[in-house]
């Protein structure tokens, strides 16, 4: 199979030759997503500029019953930009403009090509901040986060990223150009269409342009790394801070004792914040309207859960360069690589099922194996853990072992095998385990609705 | 036209006699909507009081082809509830059981007939909140919230209603339960179908569940009333006070002065919190997590703009009983009755377009009448206002040059005929003001999918 001649030769009409992308300029680019090397298969890219180039490469791409497959940043974790040769991949990458920035309204308006990082600088050079904020800032694009609808590390003070837009513009598989780029806060004039294209993963439209909306910049940060003894007392310390700092809360990051062990291994012990073996280990942050006044409270807060047990020990983050190196051992996730080959999933379940369901994947893992890892951090005030495992082998019969072990208990309590990262192919035969049947029903007619030829990166999600 | 003799003995094979309202029960209520006193014309209301009844009821109806209009505790002021003597209404007021509050996981389960009071009340026994907040909270029903996506007192703090609402379970047409009763901030597993139920005014399905996000409760709350000069300055002080605030803003209510004098004029000059005749009158309020702390906080940033003359007078409240008196002069929206007759608008725009756009309408007005009445407060900060006119009143050629002479300018500035009411019928003509055609096309577009027969709340929206 390979990409239909008729299609580039419509494409080759009203596109520049820059628009396109072949041969070794594709094959020497990667496909995306973790662990992996592998090469771009299809075998031409194109590279539209406006909302009106990407309708008109729909309808060619429609007309021809031609699949496309839509890319951003390539940093999504599912292999959802997979391609084969008979696919055509779309770029967004040329669509990077910054249209307005509004610091009244306190909105930015961008083509969906624009990285997450220069989005932030542009609301930073206002005064105003986007609160969205993931490790893949530098790279990832706006409108792979709102396909994803990324979560990331202030999701339990500003929400996902589906709550930071307010307007899109979008094409669907026939080119028609929905343009919903509402600026305000509130519109209710009937279907809110762009909820549509959030965390759709880009099956049935394609995002072109958005408006986003910024918040004024919080004045005051404090930041503290905390040990726990015992999951209980995480719930109690949660409750504690979040309840004591009146919604300030911005970050309250977990890391089970064996994530400290990684990141920490290669330091010396007096070098590190806390000590190592600590059951749990705690990133919590506030954001507020005076340093002074603000950091006395957090500290009196955690003096109160130090004096009350619910934590053992804690440090509090006294500069920029101590918050920065706080973080850091948080989002020193590629340290996985020590322990070879691994396996990571992003799951969600209610906060007080958590300690149970860790022993439960733990005790499926043990029936497979004698020695491994399982890593375990999250945003847990979101309900959000991670879990990496490594075994030894990423042979498919091991891989599906440990799917296997961390999904099983998950089903029964109403979790979600994707929190943040989408189902994209690699959760794809999981999905009935979250999603029940007459709900993927409706998934598949809202796909027939908005793609009857199903030309938009077709195979993801069911 | 009348009821569909069929149905009702469907109906009445599996639904016990309770479930039924007939004759004058029926007869005796009122429609809903603002300023009528029109009765229901529908014949029949029936009261499920689970899901799976409400699965029951469509499923019949939807085989007859029978029109279903829901009812929940009609305080909706775009006439969405309104029948005919051929359509059945289906109310959910049987259906107002609290099941469950969560308070690790911050979570509040329910029927969808519960009163937004009594979900307000049940969280604050935990010292959480139920953010969402609005006049008619004791017989609202958070069925009918979520079909209109609600907004109210707080969204620039907390959201719309669609920002609280974690799980639903809804019904749609042919009796399919679609149950997406997640519990957790983050789940991104396949598409968000609960979005569809959300802000549709119950024409996808009908809303029978759902699992709410909870907050903690706010320690500090700080209120002041301030009067400004002129509507430049309203954006400076908004700018000064949310960032000041570093977040903790949960109002920004701006009155326009005939509101402040609608509101007060009843009253002796002498108990008034502000004299009267200052252009604009704004209520602002902060949540935090230290009363002492954050009141000297609150005090300072009005003390920087008195002397900096962005405001030119203000009063903080000192007590609840104080903060509840202001609070009573912004919700005293019922004086409008002292005028007459009147038509109520809720628009939404660009907040830097407001100055303008109210001139543009009193012009229009002024075209028609000589004397009027234009009264215009709102939430300012969400980009929200709403308009009352009253000209003398109500015949329908009024009406219209009424509603021509507020919507008319707000086309071009890209503006909402509807922040946070829904279209209904009220609005209706007026949708293609706000959505271009491919919008309303793939919105009825989406109705086929969920409801191919028209059988749910039909005329409603487009």
């Amino acid at each position: 199979m390979a990409l239909k001649k008729k299609v580039l030769e419509d494409l080759q009409v009203f596109l520049p030759k820059k628009a396109f992308l072949v041969d070794e300029q594709v094959s020497n680019r990667k496909a995306g997503g973790l662990h992996t090397e592998e090469a771009i298969q299809a075998e031409i890219i194109v590279r539209p500029e406006s909302t009106e180039e990407v309708s008109k490469i729909l309808s060619v791409c429609n007309q021809a019953g031609q699949p496309v497959i839509v890319h951003g940043g390539l940093t999504g974790l599912v292999y959802g930009t997979r391609t084969s040769p008979d696919q055509l991949i779309l770029s967004l990458e040329r669509m990077n403009n910054i249209e307005e920035i509004d610091p009244i309204g306190r909105t930015l308006t961008c083509q969906s090509g624009v990285t997450l990082q220069n989005i932030q600088e542009k609301a930073e050079s206002e005064n105003m901040i986007f609160p969205l904020d993931l490790g893949a800032r530098g790279s990832c694009s706006i409108g792979g986060n709102i396909s994803t609808n990324a979560g990331g590390n202030r999701v339990i003070r500003y929400g996902m990223t589906r709550d930071s837009v307010l307007g899109i513009e979008a094409v669907t598989s026939d080119g028609t150009i929905l343009s919903s780029m509402n600026r305000m806060i509130k519109n209710n004039a009937g279907y809110d269409l762009k909820q549509l294209f959030i965390g759709t993963e880009g099956t049935l439209g394609i995002v072109t342009r958005c408006v986003l909306r910024l918040r004024e910049a919080p004045i005051s940060q404090n930041t503290a790394l905390v040990g726990i003894e015992n999951f209980p007392s995480i719930i109690t310390f949660l409750k504690h801070i979040d309840s004591g700092l009146g919604g300030n809360m911005s970050a309250f990051e977990v890391m089970w004792k064996e994530f400290y062990e990684m990141v920490t291994n290669s330091l010396d012990e007096k070098s590190l914040p806390l000590k190592k073996n600590i059951p749990y280990y705690v990133l919590v942050e506030s954001m507020g309207s005076d340093q002074v006044k603000d950091e006395e409270h957090f500290e009196s807060l955690l003096q109160k859960a130090l004096e009350d047990s619910v934590i053992v020990d804690a440090v509090l983050a006294k500069s920029e360069k101590e918050r920065k190196a706080l973080w850091a051992f948080r989002d020193d996730v590629e340290k996985q690589a020590q322990y070879g080959p691994t396996v990571m999933f992003d799951v969600s379940l209610p906060i007080n099922e958590m300690e149970e369901y860790v022993s439960k994947v733990d005790l499926n893992l043990q029936k497979y194996w004698k020695d491994f890892h399982h890593i375990v951090w999250g945003h847990l005030a979101d309900g959000n853990l991670h879990l990496v495992v490594g075994t030894g082998d990423l042979e498919s019969d091991t891989i599906k072992k440990i799917e296997n072990s961390v999904y099983e208990p998950l089903e029964f309590i109403g979790g979600s095998i994707s929190a943040e990262h989408g189902i994209g192919l690699e959760k794809k035969p999981y999905l009935h385990l979250s999603r029940s049947e007459a709900e993927i029903n409706y998934m598949k007619a809202l796909k027939d609705t908005f793609d009857p030829k199903g030309i938009l990166n077709p195979g993801l999600i069911f």
